[in-house]
């Protein structure tokens, strides 16, 4: 099956932390070239579609909106896809934009869509949300990562937790649109409207990235760059099909599929 | 085996709502005149044991608070019986007085005690209590029941999806000291210093009461007011040794027993 779609995760491929991975603009420039559908995956649930796009522009690589596929842009497809119109949203503001095709209500809501609320995680809101769901809408969380670091607090509560909560008092299990979620590379692929077996996951993080896209049927190559560990390759439970030192090598890699 | 030791639910078995069950003071004095040891159980976590006896002699049943069995006792039972004696306390100010014979501490707990705290659970206090887990304390938590009913917001959420939060972030299972964890039970026989097969339970909640007890082979008595319901008795996947009308008629069977 030919190569038609290329899905790139963004940190750790493209650049790391602040520093762009070298030949990463070049590498893109030649992969386009070749015709390829391409879409920037990232789990980022703070930034908008446009502050990716200015960022990756920012270090040399054309983008624009449609083509960047964040947990949000899942969320969406997967909403469209199930026919849910009318959305409570309990996400950061700046992730509102990204809604905007659907109708945004505070009662009777089909879907609640949640995000890292961070401090805004309060009783309060919880308890609205939760009201929601009892009530019959579905939750869609962003992700389900358990904690994270901040500067301020150090080791502390990521989205996870409150998705946990919400699922238990609920009795409702959430659909989870983000990285490793099945559901997040579904919808990349609908939104590419492409198949799995024509389509390259090029991802640093063997869960995340590989085993994710693994377990949708999606071909996967690893780069030793980012979050990459030695020991990785000792894995055997996953495993991508190709590992490359980083995005540079991925043309010569592509030109062979 | 003779029956040495008698537990008591409280509410459904001795009072409904604010009404006491008629002849429920004449049949404790019986029971109490048997030489049986007696432990009054409650599930609530709002209230102290001092307040639970006041109500109990406001009603004419003699008590004193080494009877009442609470999940907070049960909670500094097990405490006692694991060494764990510096607590981080995150719960009701009313519970506070129970342990008053450890060590409080704010940080370096062997132990975090979570009641329900209601408008208190804000973020910050949540990641408090996660960052001392993380750190290595047990999580004990009074119950885990999902949402409950309160006048201001109707049907909200209770103590348990706080705990299911914090197991998911810390990835620990808490100890669930409340009925209807095997632990309430097994506390309160430890409290009495008797053995299951020495004790009966007497309650209204078919799970809670009658399942709890069963689970660490305690003999039960369903008392058909409070909870019950009469498709209780259709159920066989828990099924009390015995079923009477009311606590009243308890005196006659025990003395079978």
């Amino acid at each position: 099956m030919p190569l038609r779609g290329l899905l790139l995760d963004l940190e750790g491929v493209l650049y790391e932390g602040g520093r762009t991975i070298a030949g990463a603009a070049k590498a893109v420039r030649a992969l386009r070239g070749d015709g390829l559908i391409l879409r920037f995956l990232t789990n980022t649930t703070t930034r908008s579609r446009r502050a990716i796009v200015a960022h990756l522009v920012d270090i040399g690589i054309d983008a624009v909106a449609g083509q960047v596929f964040s947990p949000a842009v899942a969320a969406r497809t997967y909403l469209a896809a199930h026919g849910m119109g009318r959305l409570f949203l309990a996400c950061p503001d700046a992730l509102r934009e990204g809604f905007a095709d659907f109708e945004i209500v505070d009662e009777d809501p089909q879907a609640v869509i949640l995000g890292d609320l961070y401090r805004g995680f309060d009783w309060d809101l919880l308890n609205t949300v939760f009201q929601k769901l009892a009530a019959g809408a579905r939750l869609v969380a962003l992700h389900k990562n358990r904690y994270t670091r901040r500067e301020a607090e150090g080791l502390s509560l990521d989205l996870g937790p409150f998705v946990a909560a919400l699922e238990y008092a609920a009795e409702q299990e959430a659909v989870i649109v983000g990285k490793p979620s099945p559901i997040f590379f579904e919808m990349a692929l609908r939104d590419m409207d492409l198949r799995a077996v024509e389509t390259v996951m090029v991802g640093d993080d063997i869960d995340a990235d590989i085993g994710g896209a693994r377990d949708v049927g999606i071909r996967t190559v690893q780069v030793r760059t980012g979050k990459f560990r030695a020991r990785d390759e000792a894995r055997t439970d996953i495993r991508p099909d190709h590992r490359i030192g980083t995005i540079r090598d991925l043309p010569v890699l592509a030109a062979g599929f």
